[in-house]
């Protein structure tokens, strides 16, 4: 997705005002319940951990969000579908009320998943009566916010798929998601060896302008310096990564960050999250496989390292004698010849703390939540992975974890001080 | 339930061999199933805390010991049904080999209801089949383990309502496990005033006797002395409980253990666990509710007071000039004229740790961990509750739970020293 | 201490009123502070865990004992030495008013050490002005409780040994509380083959009666039933116990209690509390040592083995093919011809739990919180220790901790079912 | 100290060679046990959280470094004062082996304070000794690593008076640190209304560079583009944050980050860390009292608020329409006419996390674990406080903790966005 011509079909889509948008909004939502069809009510309803939640949840939650950002304000008359509902699908926002708590979502067996399949049904056709219907002044209003919705939405498709994941490799029986997996989610071709790029230097410009959609933490645009630099061109694959376990980089407290050790005695850290060693009595086989959306499977050496957490990321690259990128040196090489694997295979952990931008402004209103309280105590990653949906990428996009988080589509990308 | 003629009905139950063993074991078989058919497959596979479990776990775990009790080891050739699934469905049997995390049993998502009903299936199908091939020796073995495999899924019968129930609790919609209960399971008159009977003194007589089934922990019996007391006739009711509530019974550390009151303190205890105060969101009423198998009633003020833990019976005991009878003291009192609700209504809360009994024998064998293992630590409750199955219930049975439990149909029963 | 001298000679020391009482008083007194005396300001200070307290909180809470039930209600005009102080130094009776969290007695770095010696002086002249000027009316009132005061500070001094003997113990430098300890505490000879002793069945009378003092928990004296016993004639000794490691004690489910053997592996119980294994970096040596109040020593194989929780007690009674008495049993045998080792060496845990007796009663008034509060959850000791002072132990005295408790001077004896 | 002069005197301090070093170090350490000198044995000895650590533990670790860093590698034939204390005073240095414990630094009462006082001396005249009898090239190699060590001292000189200050405020007595604290530790004339001041903006360098001694994590000088902006000229008063409390400020999530809202509720933050509300059982007044060096004081709206969060602080600029300076702002801020109070009164946070500057590279040898390590999960504070020793602090110093930390000198000074 090279970042001129992504835009430019983003504007486009976007463009075309409310038939558009609606056709986007039916799409975005058939989506997510066909991400959800391979599992069972049950694979729906279950939480593994309190930073994940139940297939349902998300279902439910996304719906919420159109109901309490759209429609409770913008639809007259409109009445929540289920006033207890309102807060048993609330995550985070305060400002709407109260909250089941997080931990505790794994315990709605009710409502059921039809009654919920019921739930999006209802607010669905809610929202497709309010783009036909809504004056001008009230569609300058709405569109933004169902603009906002849809990204909601996606980036809840691909928690969808991290949380369940989670959730089956808890499992002993190591269930897979899906057998029939795209073959895109592996590389076709064996990796070349890591090649350095030259990034710019001096004053560059990095952060989100224009009319496309974007979240708030992406603004506002703004000038940022940057010593000389130069980035991998390609992501670290498991075959280097295996490289790092083989020579006792779990081992050796000198290659991690205080944090980073403590977690790997206290939670016995041997290797990324998903991988099986080659004594697991859950799967064994004769060397390292893979916990995956396709079960588990043999480990491929070529393939982007994944499920690894900020303090691994950050450990490896000690080893190998080079760094991580921050978010700026990331995005403004963003688009460079040679450059490959940015986005659509692995989110990559940056060295950059997700702090505010210089002038970054929550948005106002109901929405001021989404992003700026969490700008604390997390990292930012880059990119985006296998699992993120079409479309929902962005050169400019600040997706933000805790160092310690090892369950999503998280891996990493080599730089060093210095121009080639 | 008088303890003479019940021994008699058990003992001709027990009598008929083979063919009548069968029909019992296709009968309790079916009744768990029964109890499990209000509950969705989310129902089924949710768990709400560690000591609870998922009904499809109950499913499965029963099914599992008829399999490895008594299948693996008396059906000549059998193999499990699945080897994965032998440690998935263990409890506590070390003997047995390793098993699945008891406070990750709601993460088994797999195998599904439909895979849990068809094991069952499978495993009766061989049951049936070794009642009607085992030779006489063989036959000798099999009848106590399959008779002691009826009494293990009886008691997790009881089980998967009172963790079904606790598991519905946890819902801010409260939904009723059913709503059509039998009418049984309410006091049909209004409460007498509580009045005493003197029980027996000196040297009596204690545990089980005889040839009908009994669990090893109501063995050897044996002679015990009991000092002159009284034993209140009736169980203490919900209206009794809310007089002490009333009359600040958990501000009152005076009538407290001490571990209780610091349970108290710490769990923000002010009523039993099931009540619901006038002001609580879920269910706003004008008096006291309790959630129950029915979902939400109003308080009936004659029904025994239940879901309580043995510190707030202890306490309430204390609060009215009274004490708690011993296990002995109850099961001496057992068939006294004008006794009421002993069995039926809910299990009582004694005075006893749960100890050994003199001359107590563990089970030799793989069965050797049912019961004498979890002799610390615990509190016995004698009686049986309106969901304890038909037939399960025998004076001289010991149930236990930790003194904190909650989420069991336990009351109390009032004794005092002297005689009347 | 055969009981029937004893009790004569405890009614002979109590027998003669005022005069005997204070000279009593005193010696006890300083008694404690002889016991305090090796330990450096800082060392008096110090809390090693939530179940221990600090050797000054000992020296302030046993005088606060004196202040809050025998000044403060009986000594006219009394006003607390510091009314601030008065609730620092509360252990645990909600009835005397707020308490200071236990966890925290360690950061009273004031009031210093030499400031609660001066709380002391002051208690101890308002206490001696009492006896001599309190009216005979206010004697009879003031006689046991102070009586009481004394037997409270009695159990502290134990506990004032155990508690800084656990502190120092998580010294790696493993300093020891005194070098020049009296040789009596350890065996003088070789420990002969164990022998049984037949105890005394049918009904036999336990607790304490008559005017002698004693713990309310030990009243009152009441018939039980006993089945036929033996006894062994001495504890268990360290030689014993290091039998058991050697044979895989810690590592074999079946011998554990199901809570003990979660012990077990959560805290990796590998030996007794205080010893140390030949590999310790802190001590390394051929073979085991075990730390005690003379620091490190050579594991003496005929002394009995001590500092072991209930749970460590009763695998090694399984693994023996044994068990451990009743508190009914114990104190039934106790004076029986060759039973040696019954005080004075350690504390043996029997297999009863810490229930009321028949027809117990607590004391009145603040004193009501002595015992009974804490009478669940808990396993009776009886016996008495090295560290008991002399003349505190009672053949009826009932000790108590909960079974995971390893830093008493805990040890045991076996029993069997079963006479000779 | 304005910046150049500031530098040069620093310089001058450093220049001399080994006499003035010699008398830096005799100087430096007699402060340490000044600020030691009014706390008892018992005071020096007690950790009142993992967080913080024991007075003498300070003695001791400061005194380790010095014999771990220059001695041991440095002094040919030098033996550790005993090998048992080198892992015993270790705080954190994987390379440099073993370490006890953190949050057991409590227990060591033994070594005694005058054992300490003993290492201290001792390895005082080896230093000075390798001061006078190194050569020339030994002394180019040690010189540095001394000049570390006293920085190192002075760091801890200041976590000297904020973890006694912390267990003091742990004790109900709250008993003062010193009595006679100098005048200048509160602001003699009243506070004028808050004036902003626009800092430079565009290209400005950040960071140390020249001779003079600074910590790695302060290096490479480099060059950042800054935005406009404005920063306050002085800290926030106790009254400002006084009127933010009074206006609700605690309970408005809309003002907090997420985690730190949860941190309030959970914590039930109510106030800065020592500021005592009027119905404070211990210690009733009419206002606001603050605990600090002196004890309890009432609140003075003039002096600087300290004693808060990360969270609190940016919860308050929120509050005030305002945000925390990053620290890029604050240093180029640093020396503009008119900016008060910058060093001497309270650490300030700002709104920059911790990260590696662009170049950053680690300290060789075994001081590279000295700030690198930690970089991840704390926010850099800038400035110094009233604890911090003279001559300690630089406008390129970076001070960091986690965002919760609420037991140091740390306050906060406003920014905003865009020039005056």
């Amino acid at each position: 997705m090279p970042p001129p011509s992504a835009a430019a079909a983003q504007d486009s889509l976007r463009a075309g005002g409310r038939a558009p948008l609606a056709a986007r909004f039916a799409q975005v939502r058939a989506h997510t319940l066909a991400l959800a069809a391979p599992l069972s009510p049950e694979d729906q309803c279950v939480q593994s951990m309190p930073d994940a939640s139940p297939t349902k949840w998300h279902l439910a939650h996304t719906t919420w969000f159109f109901e309490a950002v759209v429609l409770a304000a913008h639809r007259p008359g409109y009445q929540p579908y289920d006033p207890r509902w309102f807060h048993l699908f609330n995550s985070y926002y305060e400002a709407l009320g109260q909250r089941h708590p997080r931990a505790q979502r794994g315990l709605l067996t009710r409502p059921s998943l039809d009654e919920v399949h019921a739930y999006r049904r209802h607010v669905e056709a809610q929202v497709h009566a309010l783009v036909e219907e809504a004056d001008e002044a009230a569609w300058r209003a709405v569109e933004p916010l169902l603009e906002l919705g849809l990204h909601h939405e996606q980036q809840h498709q691909e928690l969808l798929l991290t949380d369940i994941l989670h959730a089956l490799s808890c499992n002993p029986l190591l269930p897979a998601y899906a057998r029939n997996e795209a073959p895109s989610l592996r590389l076709a071709a064996p990796q070349a060896p890591l090649r350095w790029i030259t990034g710019p230097e001096g004053a560059v410009e990095i952060g989100h302008a224009g009319e496309a959609f974007a979240f708030d933490n992406e603004t506002p645009r703004h000038r940022t310096w940057l010593q000389p630099y130069r980035i991998a061109d390609r992501l670290v694959s498991c075959g280097d990564f295996a490289d790092f376990i083989a020579d006792g980089g779990y081992r050796q407290p000198a290659l991690w960050l205080s944090d980073g050790w403590a977690m790997v005695q206290a939670q016995q850290w041997r290797a990324p999250a998903y991988w099986i060693a080659p004594d697991d009595f859950r799967a064994p086989a004769a060397g390292w496989q893979v916990f995956g959306l396709r079960g588990v499977q043999p480990l491929d050496r070529d393939a982007p390292v994944m499920q690894l957490s900020f303090y691994e990321a950050a450990a490896y690259a000690e080893w190998a004698g080079a760094r991580l990128p921050t978010e700026q040196e990331w995005e403004a090489a963003y688009g460079l010849p040679g450059l490959q694997q940015m986005t659509g295979q692995a989110w990559q952990w940056t060295r950059s703390s997700y702090d505010p931008y210089p002038g970054f402004r929550p948005w106002r209103g109901a929405v001021a939540e989404y992003n700026g309280k969490f700008m604390v105590g997390q990292i930012v990653l880059r990119g985006s992975s296998l699992a993120t949906p079409e479309g929902h990428a962005r050169p400019t996009y600040r997706n933000f974890f805790p160092p310690a988080a090892r369950w999503q589509f998280s891996g990493l990308r080599l730089a060093r001080d210095g121009a080639c």
